[in-house]
């Protein structure tokens, strides 16, 4: 029997289901502090970003990437993880927004990945405070009627 | 003499200064309160999607506009410029970080637009608070040191 081609992802790319997976691999690798999944799921080749909450943006690899690591060695950081996850494709880049729901509170959250080999790779990470209550916000009209 | 081609941008698509060039204009026509021109910049056929700081993730047209226009109708509402813009192209998707000052504050920013005829349309902002003081962030090691 010949073997079975080593290659799992489409010949047109990476799905959203796969987005949605990649978004979900970023999270189980911050909860549990494993800094090598975590560096294995950012883009090798593409040029990589992140602004964490509170920061100004950082855009080189070697900020992002010792960023994470502090933020993951810090006893104090909480595990994370996203709900409600929309992901959309752009050509070879796949935006996920969600919710990051971490002890003490939720942040909204953009992720970026491109198509690298065939699998989603992360370009940027952007997370915000979901600050206000609800009702203080100055919501669209649709929601207030 | 023939006419000039009224299509300014390269076959080979809009560029990193187009994306800079977009992002100056979505800044301006949010500090201008000019909707129309707001409403232009957007994706007309793709999906878009906005993280406002202190928001949820709103992911669909109507919540989208409406809260911008909202927004900007609110006479509290501060003009806004971006600084320090850096543009990364991935295929038919731009991303542009920057800076967002405002009367009274800065925010970081993610802007993203596609190539929709020729042009870089937005399809997703998101503006987070640059809230702490930077003595107090726990810097990368490459800052510290």
């Amino acid at each position: 029997m010949a073997p079975r081609p080593t290659i799992t992802t489409p010949a047109a790319g990476p799905t959203q289901d796969d987005a949605l997976a990649a978004n979900r691999a970023f999270y189980h690798a911050f909860s549990t502090r494993d800094f090598a999944a975590m560096e294995m799921l950012w883009a090798q080749n593409a040029p990589i970003m992140c602004i964490h909450p509170g920061w100004p943006p950082l855009a080189d690899r070697v900020s992002v990437l010792s960023s994470l690591r502090d933020i993951m060695r810090n006893p104090e950081t909480p595990k994370a993880f996203g709900r409600s996850e929309k992901a959309f494709i752009f050509g070879i880049t796949a935006v996920v927004i969600c919710e990051e729901v971490l002890e003490g509170g939720v942040l909204a959250a953009t992720n970026i990945f491109v198509n690298e080999g065939g699998a989603w790779r992360m370009v940027h990470h952007q997370a915000s405070s979901i600050a206000a209550p609800i009702h203080e916000l100055p919501l669209p009209r649709n929601v207030l009627h």
